[in-house]
């Protein structure tokens, strides 16, 4: 009975009027996964975290006449779509300079996070070139998972194991050992 | 002319005799990868490593009956057989303990190691429980590629992809920026 109710917690939050709030988790990231196995390893995690938390993956387009424009200008372009994207999620960016957590930080910091109310969280993923200013701006928390650069395609599937992983650290579940 | 040195300078050392060696990169690791996806994401960047660098992977295979043995009989079983495929190479263990690097500096890393002499490097990924400390003590160094924990399946592939990473970076192509 104590393991439902924990269950239960950490999806919802309540909002004013007392009334539940399914908590979900969107992720944000630009351009198509290009390479088979990484779409595969993508849905792998994508399918195992269904069980979890409602997950929601929003790829936006890779932008028209790139080519064209100033490092600048794409990063600007593609953070007004970001933007769009954010409905009062808390918004934490996949970057660089970004904190770095263990495994089971990590899934305690989406435990907080989940608990400090709101409509859920918004990962983000940037583009080959990084976040607009006005991204940071919007932005919660940066986080980083590894001082190492990974492809910004490969991050994907490398993140939605680490979620599928605190999620299961969460629910005391044997997946991780550390 | 002097690029064509450099790329040669990567890879070869001399003996004392002056004979060239051709160094090369070891990679050793415990069980199949069970996954198709991570099979392909390593294929992918092995093959790719072909063109930098010889890598050999070798795949120790699971122990027989090891739910009858403990923790400490199964890394014991584990290292002497890590143990039996070194052959004067430098050791570097994949370790939650390790040094962290970013790509530029695992790059940097790599390219001392080659410098150092002796017949190339070979890293080393652990069973689920870890090393033996026999293993531990003939190692060179240890590295780890995150704060995070990685399967021990899925650090082969993202192990690869900073490994070609890394031989971009020494020669000066674009594949990497951070």
């Amino acid at each position: 009975m104590l393991t439902e109710v924990l269950e239960v917690k950490l999806f919802v939050n309540f909002d004013h009027n007392f009334k539940i709030i399914i908590l979900k988790i969107k992720f944000i990231c630009i351009g198509k996964t290009g390479k088979d196995f990484l779409v595969a390893g993508e849905q792998e995690y994508l399918k195992r975290l269904q069980h979890y938390v409602p997950v929601e993956r929003i790829e936006i387009p890779d932008l028209k006449n790139a080519k064209k424009l100033s490092i600048e200008q794409i990063k600007e372009l593609e953070g007004k779509e970001i933007i769009s994207k954010i409905s009062g999620e808390q918004v934490i960016l996949l970057d660089e300079n970004g904190k770095e957590f263990s495994s089971v930080e990590f899934s305690q910091f989406i435990q907080q996070k989940f608990n400090q109310g709101g409509k859920g969280l918004a990962f983000v993923v940037g583009g080959a070139y990084g976040f607009s200013s006005e991204v940071y701006q919007i932005a919660n928390s940066k986080i980083s998972l590894s001082k190492m650069t990974f492809s910004h395609q490969m991050i994907r599937m490398v993140f939605f194991e680490q979620l599928y992983r605190g999620m299961t650290i969460l629910k005391g579940e044997p997946y991780h050992h550390s």
